[in-house]
């Protein structure tokens, strides 16, 4: 967990742990709607103040899908580092390993797929960190020897029946954790092309 | 092609064709942006009346996603009425089927899925038409035997996929019918699992 320390007032650090107000920010969303909630209650629940908030998540969207850009760069790590005989395993075996970080915070990874299932709208906040997602997919398949059309389908492919499975794993409480139900899932979903 | 009939005015149809109306305004959107071009215009454009417009494209949404619905509606049916013997050759098949459709209007669907491609809010727009026939795989991967997890994570990937190499199709300009183009993609989607 890192920790966030501020360089102002007299030489008292001020910490806010991030893992702890956005966990505290998602069970808020959880509780009362995501749209009913304001960062200002965000910030008072978590009894720090408005800039130290913002410091930490600028916004709502910001919470929800905060861990998504460090699942990307591990992802793309696994896919540059990882051995395999063929595009699929490698796929399954990065994207799996690269998801083992959020089984240290079932909580929060649970609480942000089903603020992200529950609406379009704040689904649709997370698009950008999506297509960076798709796009580290894409690079991966066109190194492995695929052309663009097969990168962009296997990577929307991908990526959409992951979201599809961690939302189902999330809205159930499965109660495997988001490594294992993705490394399930794509299992049954390769031997339905067996 | 339907004929839209006015039964207003002294007892002369109005008619307007949907597919010129809706090709026009594609035309439009294309060439000028479609955040710049207003319902207004595309009415002048096409010599018909503001409410004679509204009659057929109630919004730029209807213009653009038009085609959708049918194509769901085809869809259902060839899931239902189609013989396979795995759910992925039944997927598949039926979704080639239904596209075919799609092969009378190239000019419209390539403009449509090029508008589309082209803006995330657009892409937006059809969320509610991709999440029908996100359900009508689903009853299909699920009357084929398979549970909710697996018809949720191959419903998803079939959708985003088709809607990837549909996109890129139009975005190439790539020669083949739009029922080729996805049946290719599909055959090579298949073959990575073998």
């Amino acid at each position: 967990m890192s920790i966030q320390q501020s360089k102002q007032g007299r030489g008292r650090p001020i910490t806010t742990d991030p893992a702890e107000v956005g966990l505290n920010a998602l069970r808020l969303f959880s509780e009362q709607g995501i749209d009913r909630v304001t960062m200002e209650q965000v910030a008072a629940a978590a009894g720090i103040s408005r800039s130290n908030l913002f410091r930490v998540f600028p916004s709502k969207a910001a919470v929800v899908w905060g861990g998504m850009h460090n699942f990307t760069a591990e992802l793309a790590k696994q896919l540059e580092t990882g051995e395999a005989s063929t595009v699929v395993q490698l796929l399954h075996r990065s994207w799996v390993d690269a998801m083992q970080m959020a089984d240290n915070s079932l909580e929060t990874v649970r609480l942000r797929l089903k603020i992200i299932g529950s609406s379009p709208e704040v689904y649709g906040w997370g698009q950008g960190q999506l297509d960076q997602a798709r796009l580290v997919l894409e690079n991966a398949v066109i190194r492995f020897g695929g052309d663009a059309l097969r990168a962009k389908a296997v990577s929307a492919a991908m990526l959409s029946a992951s979201v599809a499975i961690l939302i189902w794993w999330a809205e159930t409480d499965d109660p495997r954790t988001p490594s294992e139900v993705l490394d399930d899932g794509f299992s049954d979903f390769e031997s339905l092309f067996g």
